[in-house]
């Protein structure tokens, strides 16, 4: 098995790309990968995304700093989901300023934000 | 908020479904859910994907008995992403047998498996 054809990019452009904090465990985000981005992550060490709704490649960070660099890559039993372990620069992955995207929590009132702020959006990506 | 309209089923029917052992923090599996299998997941506290291959639900568990039961759901910062804590009866997640699905790590000779064998595939799918 070789880098080559492992993920399988042959079914779906597309794969979901995982991203796993280094050192917290905690998943801080789900996007997703094509073939190029994938390698160019593997060339670079720094987690490359493709963007859905720009429909071009999206170098994590490349706005506000905050790189995602990879400890390990991971894909699944099927060749079609990948997790990253990552360094997270800045310790935000989210747009919002939050460590993690994933910072609504369900509770017996429905979903709460529990989610910790590491930046102002507006002084980043204002600039 | 409520739980009627997120996570957003609205522009995708299917939504990446992250499954993260409680204990461990490790990525245990990524599958998908339609509206009906999160709302029956909430509903039964049993994880319940949506199977692409099958079109149909999965009952994560109904023929190895490995359930998943749910400590808490997370949804990501755009509402269309969904992270699992969950606890994996049996030990393993994977139809493989294995503990995670995610046991394929790139090193520098190309992916090599370390995965954790739980059970035999061919004693649990054979019954």
């Amino acid at each position: 098995m070789s880098n080559a054809d492992w993920p399988d990019f042959s079914k779906n452009e597309l794969l979901p790309a995982i991203a796993q904090d280094a050192e917290t465990g905690d998943v801080l985000m789900m996007a997703w990968m094509n073939e190029e981005a994938f390698n160019e992550t593997l060339a670079t060490g720094r987690v490359v995304y493709f963007s859905r709704s720009r429909q071009k490649l999206w170098r994590k960070g490349e706005e506000s700093g905050n790189v995602q660099m990879v400890r390990e890559i991971r894909v699944d039993c099927d060749g079609d989901a990948i997790v990253l372990s990552v360094d997270q620069h800045g310790g935000a992955a989210c747009h919002t300023g939050k460590r993690s995207c994933f910072f609504n929590k369900l509770d017996k009132k429905g979903f709460c934000d529990d989610g910790v702020n590491v930046f102002d959006p507006k002084e980043v990506y204002s600039k």
